[in-house]
């Protein structure tokens, strides 16, 4: 085999736009893709779509999508009509070649156990890259939600990690008056350095009525009953936190208050961008693994 | 009289939202505000709400909506279910009371013949401000229409007026790679100078069809047939110039193109900023007017 | 002559390092470029370099230094030791050749009267361009000039023509506090949308204590001594405007205040970036002259 | 005691403009501040100025300065002319003051081993904060030492972390291209993230010849002789890093490329805005310690 180069045979099976974009980004790098699982709704000439399981067998890559499965029997392909199942799909694979899938659960990889098996919804790098559309996402809400504009609007963001960080720049710098709250003093240092007003999380209370939007990035209860009897009746709240969320909703509907619930808001809003971000990654899982 | 310090009272006639806002913050500033013209849904506890279309009698400053009419009969007063007839109203206004308007057309300004008319609308300031609203309204269809990121985005800006400008900075600081054309060499040194990529109106055909997102501001006709056919299938094109607008729809239709005709986004997609702005463009009126 | 491309032949005939940018930069475009003036400092591969006077009869365009002259009698050419007499230069211009100068006087024009004469230095594109490099300068004085950071210090910008517009917005993105002054509603109202704060001119006398640092890019006397007697001891006051400047110096060095008039930036901080802005206008010119 | 509130008693003891801006705003917050050892430098009326070393035994807190001394015998105090010896200091202090100091030796905790000692130089929010002086030092030398303005300048800065982070986005608010080089794969994310151009360590040496300007902010060598021979001999070589720094300055000395080694700026550039950092510091501390 000596003096040839390999092509590397990759199969995308399954999911939306975003695992579409993908097969064509890395058709487009050079890689002999097969799209499988689309129904009728892959239809660019950068890849092949054979829409047969059974070429599976082929494939050095085989890219599943973010989740592989929503009920841990059959993929997940929304746009194909007859159910793809996990099982059947695992005997086609070849050995050794290299399964890449978004949120692996255990029992899914017990599925795939003669396989290697990595999850690219876990890598640092996509998380940071996903806060863009994801702040970007929250800003259409912000937009469509308010009848005031961005700037001169007085925001709050909570937390200060991926999407706080891009979030806040964000808001800056479309003019609006942007406080931040974080509860280390070095995350307190890097919102003053960003050029944000800080307030520590145990002082929120005191300024929480100050807000036109409030949107919440991080994972714990932090706008409980007593921050939220304090807020504008005008306010919108925005929680960006998977579940369970940020803010008491129950409370919050009480008192009248308006919540979003937004979640998953790279696939929704950008799901191109969604789809190159988790190509990215995938290039640099396979320079790590060598492939 | 002498040592009395006389309050202004200002009606407020008709209109949206965001009358009912400039009306708050005159009220707000000190001036003796009554509200008529809105039906149920003025209750502000900052202003009167008599909605008596006989205490406009009373009134120094009368204030109508923008526009001031649709039908040159009735007053715009979409809150109100009765109608005000223009003519009834210009008797209830007492002499020398200034009536401030927007786009007060001929017609208008002869049924109020006994008083100065003044147009809020037609005023630079005003126009300025409005930039905003509209450049984040441009910005929240571009985000509902595209399935990418505005970050990383290709977009072009036709024309470098007051929202060509506003736009294109916003864009910018979303992360957008922002082309900005115009015609003239000081419009493309400016281009140049904040941090756009300039294009001479002449050469839109040899680069247009670069972009994933084409805003224009530009009246006069600009995307013809001949740029229409060299623009990506996936490009979405808002044309944010007031009719005939700067682009060739038909032809743009038959091209299969996405093209979105955005108009009047100040009150639509921030009704109490514009409102706002409207009080400010009318304080500097009255300062004007030495009232 | 048909079939044949004429290159045009450029004569760049003294200044300094900004002549010799230009000249390599147009001979990078494909002009013919011959130096001279320049003594032994004009050593690029990119031109030739006579530094013959009598060279100049062979060139269509001819272009002198800004300014041209210092003495109305000779070049300002202050890498070259023996002074090239206008007189002189005038006879060897050949007919039809087109002259490039920066600020022309009336006497200039006269001596080159057998030639067309075009001042490339009050073209407007040119202004515009020049502020960048203006502004740089003035936040480099500023930074040498004061123990803060410009971050989070207290900036005032006084005028919003091309230099106040560049400098605010420079001061701001390096997270200043920046308030300008304007007389126009206009120029206040962009202010506004620009993010900075706005104050009249004729109110600065109750803000000017606030400052770290005053820029004045005024071209009047706005800084009388009323004022003057505001500031704080410890700001800095950086005048940008040509003679007579925005600033009563008399009074302030009364004051004990550190005013800094700071004159012909472009040249003095980055005369290589000036060179490309004059060559880029030169480009402009010939384009509209049909060369 | 009970009613009566303590003013807790601080003495500022030693250093430079520094000292004497965080003894001013300890002043201001209250606390009852004593300077000793400035000289004839401390006048303001905020703090009281014994300049009595005995004064130091009515002291709660001592603040010495960064660093604490140069020789290990005597405080570290340029503007006094008498030295103040540590040992002689150390018996002056009360049992139970806590000292504060900037880099604090093991030698010099041994001299006031009977009190409790914290560097606040050492603080993570400092080094933070610090990134700001720094940063817009590097800017002011960029600026004096090149002929051109940043904006449109082709820059590099080595390294993501705090200089690195804050670095970059200055430059790039000044319009130039910034490209960002680092090792791991989050870095280079958030890199792309913030709009900069992102390059791999191990790749610099095929980019680096494109740049005007180089900043290192990387402790390891990372322009070895390389990487130096490939850089541009007009570019110019700012290293940020502490010894022994990031380049390898014989060989660029060699290869006559201009390399400027920019230590301690904030203390040079921004005294005044560095003593309002370790005060803050100094805040968060004693709020730890229940001070």
């Amino acid at each position: 085999m000596k003096g040839r180069i390999l092509v590397c045979r990759v199969s995308v099976i399954g999911g939306d736009l975003r695992q579409l974009t993908l097969a064509e980004l890395m058709a487009k790098d050079g890689y002999d893709v097969n799209v499988i699982g689309f129904g009728e709704n892959s239809m660019s000439s950068k890849y092949k779509t054979t829409n047969d399981i059974n070429d599976v067998c082929e494939s050095d890559i085989i890219i599943l999508p973010m989740p592989v499965t929503l009920d841990f029997k059959t993929l997940n392909a929304p746009f194909e009509e007859k159910p793809i199942k996990l099982s059947v799909l695992s005997e086609k694979i070849k050995k050794g070649a290299l399964i890449l899938g978004g949120r692996i659960s255990k029992e899914v990889i017990k599925v795939f156990k003669n396989n290697k098996c990595i999850d690219y919804y876990n890598r640092e790098e996509l998380m940071i890259k996903n806060a863009v559309p994801t702040a970007e996402g929250a800003i259409e809400i912000a937009m469509e939600e308010t009848p005031i504009t961005l700037k001169d609007s007085n925001c709050l963001v909570i937390g200060y990690g991926r999407i706080g960080k891009v979030l806040s720049a964000l808001l800056k710098s479309l003019g609006a008056n942007v406080c931040v709250s974080a509860r280390k003093y070095s995350d307190l240092a890097w919102i003053d350095v960003n050029g944000y007003k800080s307030v520590h999380n145990d002082n929120l209370k005191t300024v929480a009525n100050n807000f036109d939007l409030i949107f919440n990035t991080a994972p714990a209860l932090i706008l409980d009953e007593e921050i939220l009897k304090t807020i504008s009746p005008d306010c919108v709240v925005i929680d960006l936190a998977s579940k369970p969320g940020g803010v008491d909703f129950e409370k919050a509907q009480d008192l009248g208050l308006k919540v979003i619930w937004a979640l998953s808001l790279p696939g929704k809003c950008a799901p191109i961008s969604s789809g190159k971000i988790i190509k990215e990654t995938i290039l640099n899982i396979l320079h790590e693994e060598g492939v």
